[in-house]
């Protein structure tokens, strides 16, 4: 009788100092260090899924943390959605496609970028994120609208729109969506 | 003649190498330490619109980022949008009323917010931010839905929801509501 009451107030404790507001089980403030990364199957990318629409419940927004390593890049790629970035160290370039309203994407525009730089990507403009540094990882805080990501890529710039290939789910949502489904089930 | 002629080449350099894709004629990529930093009128607050709707032109996505001095607070207030906080340095407490469907926010949960550590706040849910380490500046980076955002303020956590003051445009948001103003006139 006494345990079990030790054991209430421990229960009570845990759950006073580590609340579950959602059902996703996860507690409100998190320890972004605690948080898993995974290359998913991409050599030389790391990301973190910082705040999620499968993870987290998130409708609006979602938050990424990914680094690339050096001459690492994204597929040239568009998606339907707004997109931040922040670039928290190592530098690159981004190449894309302003403007796109042509069948294909064209000669993209190259900005460099570099440390505590910000710059965002328009809606369902093509674009590339390249480590063009050899000697530093490139580590970006990215937020994108509309989550999750579906995502159109392109072999190369002058591959019409309409032959760009969804990828939806996306790498890091792929496990998630299979366990959601499995929760579901 | 000559001088027209390297005057061209001059324009050309410059606007090859700080491209001006949006209207509101800054670069696409900026550099985070020479954007405007103010406190909008509130003493031990320093607010920056990292990527802004007045501002930058986003439409879905704004990005600030945020200083508190050690007793700064935010008003409790609430917001009909999705917000992410990523805590850089710093700690502090966050109060919320979760769930708050009663009349009145009620009393809020607290959490200890700390550095490298992120939350979300649910849409509509009353909350208040406060820089309770009396020896350190608390930073965050904040991003929210919908912006321009609209701010609904609460004098305590007992003021019933529709009795809740509107402030919009918000702080940051009012000198450039004014000059686009001028802009149009």
């Amino acid at each position: 009788m006494v345990e079990s009451y030790f054991l209430f107030i421990l229960i009570s404790i845990v759950l006073a100092s580590s609340p579950l507001p959602f059902t996703t089980g996860l507690p409100l403030v998190r320890n972004i260090s605690e948080i898993p990364q995974d290359n998913y199957g991409r050599p030389g990318l790391s990301h973190m899924t910082v705040a999620g629409s499968i993870l987290h419940g998130m409708k609006e927004i979602e938050v990424w943390l990914q680094t690339f390593s050096p001459g690492t890049h994204t597929p040239i790629h568009r998606h339907s959605c707004e997109e931040v970035f922040i670039v928290l160290k190592g530098s690159g370039t981004l190449y894309i496609a302003s403007n796109s309203h042509g069948k294909y994407p064209g000669n993209p525009e190259e900005h460099i970028i570099f440390p505590n730089s910000t710059f965002h990507i328009p809606v369902n403009d093509a674009h590339q994120l390249w480590n063009t540094n050899e000697h530093e990882d490139l580590q970006v805080l990215v937020t994108i609208s509309r989550p999750p990501v579906k995502v159109f890529i392109y072999d190369d710039w002058s591959v019409p729109h309409t032959a760009a290939k969804l990828k939806f789910p996306y790498y890091w949502d792929e496990q998630c969506s299979q366990e959601t489904s499995k929760d579901e089930l």
